[in-house]
């Protein structure tokens, strides 16, 4: 790594280091339980509260709402509805259940038939299947597809496209001297969000993508297949759509505007002009059916990372495989339903707190969503127990069970379209979408926030006895051990060697319209393990208690973590953003897009965004003093914290797509799921854009500033 | 990295850049051809050597030598040394074929079966066998065994053993607590020498091991199986001995004498007294035979790292799986035949110089070694055209074609221990074994003879036009891109950053008794392709000509290689010695060692070998201007760069392993293939044994401050 004048400029700029997390120093986690003093009025209702959580009714959540399919807009999906409304009402919450009208694509035919030289024939897709799984043949199972493909009917020479990278894309066009147009690909799931799959596959004029799980990626290769084991099947397919939200979730029709139930049909975008509507057909295959396909390629011999986990050499194409793939969804209006539960708090300042998960699923959906919701329903409990015991929210509590999150983050978009104008008092977003598919817990959140949930894994503790805390931690340093080297060279994520990793957030769930749209500081949590069930069939009751938390615990641990964050950040007399960190994290991002402008021979102008970093990194220690001697009436403190988060926001949102307005943080264009961080900046260098990427440096700097100068008011 | 004052020193002291090397300064390989002045009468004999190779009948030579299987004293193997004696002495060449009486094991009864609950049951070897390859059923072909296995007849649970690295086996029994007494191992080929496979499952009481193909390693993983592409097909199978080469080489029952015809038996050690001997079964299979018996393994599931290519998810075992294996082999006196060529040289001194290469295939030997032989017999072709020329050369020259090479390096070894005593005369020993299986260019040599193959490598054109330098930095720089920042920290090479890479020289192959007990300064080189036939059936000339070089034109490039090697050797004025690298690499290897050691928390004093290797590198230098500007009489000179080789030989050998004198460079014990460097101190430091890891400084001090002593008498 080199460095300059510049590179010290903003590291000393971000150096002051927090004094608000300092001020949180963490107890041993080896002094728990009872480490914490317990006297004070706050760590009263924490021990209330995280007494409530139960294992076997998280259980009972389960088994209830992943008793049957309930894909978003069907009657069980109602029917879970009512379910977790009652729980709301049962807990005290003031409850109603709020229907939108969105477009969902379901399928009508998708079919394939493929052959080649040799009189090689076969069709598919081939039903999910596996010995002894008690759902099999339940008729309200969907056939495996991906929603929000196009429709029509394509014949035409297969080709290979790895996991449909940009870098794949390149190598078959650029190196192979390939002609994609009007082919149809075969590429496997994997490191990037299936829709930019699609998108680059768009782009290059191919006709139609087959996504397949290859063994290598969580198949057999990972470990024994399920039953016997917790990794995918020869039949098992991930279902999933494959809509561009990189562009904006939601109902594709209304960008920026909510799918209330009486939207005017004027108001509503064509889907043929929706800029997130797939033009090309996708749908996703079982390796059982592609591996046939797979093996009758030829053509050049695949690079050695092509190659995945089937037993011969992978050959790119195009041909002589040809598939006639038939596609026909239906895109059609339907009702889906939020929950929305809500305890009213005593500040009179409006500000509140929404906390969600989302409720439909693919098939059962018991780690996609129903482990969030089980986790979410005993944090409910939790905050009922205390409303029992006379407790009142400093800020009024918003509880959310999405609808249609796999469609598209299509129920929280639009909630949270329709309130946009009170989200500048919505103080923090916090999300659970998958809670448990193992032990190894897992969090995401803007730098302001990721000091605070690691406080609150502290207090929890996790079914091993220690705290959530050090078995995070012990997780944490297994994983830096793997990629040793790697991650920070990434991401340049300055505190990732002092404390167990908070990641960024990307998208991929319900928090993008909160935090990237609306500029609502944010979290998401996890607890992962080996994982082959993904949007299939099998993803039920059976596998979750073999293999994922047999006994419910890691629900229950998942649930404290939930109802803790709401519980403290709804009492916080000061907001417990950490501003210092996001400064010396923004340094950090600076500075690696500084060394890939460097790398790429690209001069821009940093001077006016290190003027403003050292600026707002100054207001943040300075705030952070007064974060910890907080005035008498701590309004306008918070009323500047919760709005530095706002001035983060860009009115004018990224080029071409510009529903995403976070100037720091955005879903990458090429990778769907992973953050890209300073998007205008970093997408314009990898285009070796100059003006363009000397603009995003210009907006990141006038949203420091600004976000310095709000701080600065403050902190005097 | 950690610095300190002592690696300071160390590389203080090696600074001193070579004044030799600057003096062969490279010409541009652009500049080819026609970059040298070919105006002395030293480059008038390249030009007329170069000339002479021929592509056309190195593809005679390889197609007589593979006509048929020509394993070490059979009667095929006496035909080919008839073969290669008649076109030495065509070229001139004083001839003769000099037998020895050695040790061969050859497979009486090799079988297993193999049987599993469920009524699985299955027996082997499956006989090897692709569609259409003309080699299918020669009766003389041997079938798949592993040579110098031990006898015997075992039932046992079956454990699968990753590659039977150290790691492996200390995960088996120190992770997983497996008992391994009495047990069966199927391990996988790849990563070290089949002999330590067999060693360690001998330290760990195991009663046998099945070793296979795993398809990751060799087969479709890598790209298209024979005869659709180069990689091992199901049922192929790498033959090859067991032997403990890295206790010893050559006869097992002769360690250090030589297995002449007369030999007396009393001077033989019995063979159940042999170090060398394995104590264990061993039998090679395919993965054909290996993956129904490894699908059926249960136990714990491998760890990540372990998983090969077979399409179901790999266990450990023990069991299920119950294998019965039978190994009978003769273990009988056979007669090998060594041939030897000489060109008697003009100087009175008595120096010499050996070239060689085996004969003795596994079956056809293709590639190996009858490339090397095709390469080595235009090499002599080139040196008999110089010879008809009257060309006599300053030192005497030895083309040796080594017989039972497979065996355990036994034509090699046998005659260089009979001829030990006028060793510190040989002033070089250049091998080469398999010759070609591609187009990439590589080299081992002790550091001494590392910028000679280079300078060669200049002279030298590629089939693709340009020099043979020119390619090689092309493939270094795609395997240096490759392995970016591994290399370097694993063994601390010196000058890999600068040039092409040119490796140290381990075991595997006929230069071990040259420079491992004799001190005399050696290379190796090849040009390797993907590759998946080795020591399989498979390994004829219509895999040679398909996959490796249709043309022979590599096999033309390799034999003026090898005839420039023996050609500038034989008529140096100085010895071409580059005394300063070899003085900056053991400094790397010391400064490796010192880290390794401060890592491990063990003290040993550095001083003695700090202050010997400074004197060595002073020396070195001094040398080098010598050699720039040499006496009249160069005698002296180059007695005194001879014996600075012979200076690190240490007359005790190493520890339990006396045969190996070399106190820079052995065999590793637990690697096989590779060079352990300075392998008394490094052995000692992995065993944590700190006066063991003192003592092996200490030689090395010694060793250093005597060829120092040595340089210096010469340099003033």
């Amino acid at each position: 790594m080199r460095t300059s004048r510049l590179a010290q400029l903003f590291f000393l700029a971000t150096l002051a280091s927090s004094a608000f997390a300092q001020s949180n120093a963490p107890a041993l986690p080896s002094q728990l339980p009872g480490y914490r003093d317990f006297s004070t009025t706050e760590a009263r209702w924490d021990r209330i509260f995280l007494a409530a959580p139960d294992a076997r009714l998280a259980g009972e959540h389960l088994k209830t709402l992943t008793a049957e399919p309930h894909v978003a807009s069907s009657p069980e999906d109602y029917k879970t509805a009512e379910y977790v409304a009652r729980k709301f009402r049962e807990a005290g919450l003031e409850t109603e259940i709020v229907p939108y009208r969105v477009v969902l694509s379901f399928p009508i035919k998708v079919q394939f038939e493929a052959t080649a030289p040799g009189g090689f024939s076969q069709s598919g897709p081939t039903p999910e299947h596996v010995d002894g799984d008690p759902s099999e043949n339940d008729p309200r199972i969907l056939p495996p597809y991906n929603a929000s493909s196009a429709s029509g009917d394509v014949t035409a020479d297969l080709v290979y496209a790895n996991y449909g990278r940009p870098e794949d894309f390149k190598h078959l066009v650029d190196d192979l001297h390939l002609d994609l147009k009007g082919k149809l690909l075969l590429v496997r799931y994997g490191t990037n969000f299936r829709g930019v799959k699609a998108f680059l596959a768009q782009q290059y004029g191919a006709a139609g993508i087959l996504i397949y799980s290859d063994p290598a990626d969580d198949g057999y290769v990972m470990g024994d297949p399920y039953p016997k084991g917790p990794w995918r099947p020869d039949t098992g397919v991930q279902r999933g759509s494959v809509g561009y939200i990189f562009e904006y979730p939601g109902d594709p029709t209304t960008p920026g505007i909510a799918s209330v139930p009486d939207l005017l049909p004027a108001k509503r975008t064509p889907l043929d002009q929706a800029a997130a509507s797939p033009r090309v057909l996708a749908t996703a295959i079982s390796y059982h059916d592609a591996a046939p396909l797979l093996q009758r390629l030829q053509g050049p011999v695949v690079p050695r990372n092509w190659q995945g986990g089937l037993p011969f050499t992978y050959h790119v194409g195009p041909g002589p495989v040809r598939v006639h793939l038939t596609v026909q969804e239906s895109y059609d209006l339907h009702t889906i339903w939020d929950v929305i539960g809500k305890i009213p708090g005593t500040d009179a300042d409006g500000e509140f707190v929404v906390a969600g998960n989302h409720r439909d699923a693919w098939v059962y959906g018991a780690t996609d969503p129903s482990s969030g919701t089980a986790s979410m329903l005993e944090a409910v409990h939790g905050l009922g127990a205390l409303l029992k015991q006379g407790w009142k929210p400093r800020r009024t509590i918003y509880i959310a069970s999405w609808d249609a999150e796999e469609e598209g983050l299509i129920g929280s978009t639009e909630w949270a379209e329709q309130h946009a104008a009170e989200m500048d008092h919505c103080v923090a977003y916090f999300n659970v979408d998958v809670s448990v598919t193992g032990p190894d817990f897992s969090a995401a959140a803007v730098p302001t926030l990721k000091q605070f949930i690691r406080d609150i894994a502290k207090e929890v503790p996790s079914p091993q006895g220690n705290s959530l805390y050090f078995a995070w931690q012990q997780t944490s340093a297994e994983a830096a051990a793997r990629r040793h080297g790697t991650f920070s060279a990434r991401q340049g994520n300055a505190e990732v060697e002092n404390d167990v990793r908070v990641g960024d957030l990307g998208s991929g769930s319900d928090y993008s319209v909160f935090l990237q749209h609306l500029g609502v500081p944010s979290t998401d949590f996890g607890s992962g393990g080996p994982y082959g069930v993904y949007h299939s069939a099998f993803d039920d009751i059976t596998w979750f208690t073999k293999f994922a938390d047999p006994n419910f615990k890691l629900l229950q641990q998942q649930a404290r973590v939930f109802g803790l964050e709401v519980l403290h950040m709804a009492d916080a007399d000061v907001l417990p953003y950490d501003e210092s960190l996001y400064a010396k994290e923004i340094g950090a991002y600076l500075e690696t897009a500084r060394m890939k402008a460097s790398q790429e021979d690209i001069t821009l102008d940093w001077s006016a965004a290190a003027t403003a970093l050292q600026q707002f990194s100054s207001a943040a220690a300075a705030v952070s003093k007064q974060q910890q001697h907080p005035p008498t009436n701590p309004d306008a403190l918070n009323h500047a914290l919760r709005k530095a988060e706002t001035d983060l926001l860009d009115p004018e949102g990224l080029p071409h797509r510009p529903w995403y307005r976070h100037v720091i943080y955005a879903p990458g264009e090429y990778t769907g799921y992973d953050a890209v961080v300073l998007p205008h900046l970093n997408e314009a260098l990898d285009k070796r854009d100059a003006p363009e990427a000397q603009q995003g440096l210009t907006r990141v700097a006038d949203a420091l500033q600004r976000a310095a100068q709000t701080l600065s008011s403050v902190a005097k």
